[in-house]
């Protein structure tokens, strides 16, 4: 994807997305790492574990579209203002091919920031042997909520 | 929703969605059971908790889509023929409510089956001291693949 | 669908809507009329016309979003304060068979009125020879935007 | 987007787009025209007109996700076997900013090809007294139907 360039509207927003994502206790759980924060740019890491695939031994959809979700929120989270909180208003996953590998990189990219919404594309990769392939793709919108004393 | 009735075209529908949700670890790991198995339709629950949340406490909506995902899933692999695999080819979830609450009930209903296609719709209800709400909604397309040797 | 019953916030909410339904050129362009409006339902109809066919001699997948489209947000629309402008954030159509018919009735709902989101669905029925089917559905949201002076 | 190069299954693909694309009559109602055709990419494009509009005088959603569709649609029949049909499954549509412009340029994308199934992404630009501004995505899913003489 191109990767449009924003200017954060806060300085601290790498140290803001780091402190949100190590509340989210289900990051820990499905082995979840920040591997990059940018200003309207994440990239979440896993690995492959038996406790979160399917029927086939594969990924679980849902189990990607957890760590593509996140990646999105944080993207769009990381242009917001100091003081807003993020929430997820709708997102589409598309399953392009079986979420088969030994680790999995999601990466969230902002395409249009807003004041109170935000679109967002999320792409999945599989590393599979040595191999990266793409298997899902997000599109997700988010609003800020500001003043409310909500925690992010 | 209004549940359209269907014919399964295997009688042993319900042993055959038992037994893929059965090797399903992830349902394992997020603490789903099924609750409701008809033709058509079916209710995955999963209680709270903690390994699951985001940064505010309540269920993440990733793990929202993965509960309600398999409960379209196999609200559409419950009409397929015995041979059959079920993939998720795509689906959007709409997030109406911080998912805040003791148990959760997801619904996935079958509304247009086919030989190839099949279209879904689920319903994410938080049980929260008493009271049901509704917290999400989706849409999912499912696809049927035969005759390859997958086990469902 | 259920349809939830809703109080609307402004007692002329029916004027309102067939006002601003009069301003959509689009509308009268597909030959659409309002059939029906209720706080937080709204049924558009239309006939079937060469000019919106694709390549089969079918209604365009557009044209039934289109229709579909104006239905949700007016849904929405219904259950909005007096000085609010509509706008459609996104929405997704399923379609599920082909639009072939001499009539269409697009029916849209509000699932969760929201302040600023709000949530709806929609489905398109054909009207074949006396025989009506569902063709399409929809998951549209829709963001309230007020005070900005822009005419709805 | 990134535009991955593919393959073409048919050296005649851009003739049997134009073809079929001249046999969409919504085509010509909305005024657009086929202005770029290659393996897996697709341009639309159509001037604003006052008959497609919404109530505040912009192109309608429901306007732009017909060319959106269009282009998303051909973008994958350019990649099908010659006897093949092109069905859209589903589509969701993100409404970045009002579309607003002199004219519009759609462009759809092949993501992932499939035998059966096909995933491509579009993106609406308006232009707008010589500048160029991206009001809306689209992710599509298609279906391939073939060797059942339906002309495409």
């Amino acid at each position: 994807m191109d990767a449009p360039r924003f200017e954060p509207a806060d300085a601290a927003y790498e140290q803001r997305v780091r402190a949100s994502f190590g509340r989210q206790a289900a990051m820990a759980t499905i082995g979840a790492t920040l591997a990059e924060v940018e200003p309207g740019r994440v990239v979440i890491e896993l690995p492959w574990q038996q406790a979160l695939t399917q029927q086939h031994g594969f990924l679980h959809a849902g189990m990607v579209a957890t760590a593509l979700d996140s990646a999105c929120g944080y993207a769009g989270f990381s242009l917001m203002q100091p003081d807003a909180a993020v929430l997820t208003i709708e997102f589409k996953i598309n399953l392009l091919a079986p979420a088969q590998g030994q680790r999995f990189r999601m990466e969230g990219l902002v395409i249009k920031p807003g004041r109170t919404i935000t679109v967002t594309e999320g792409r999945a990769y599989a590393l599979d042997g040595g191999r990266e392939k793409l298997v899902a793709t997000m599109g997700a919108t988010l609003m800020a909520v500001a003043g409310r004393g909500i925690q992010h």
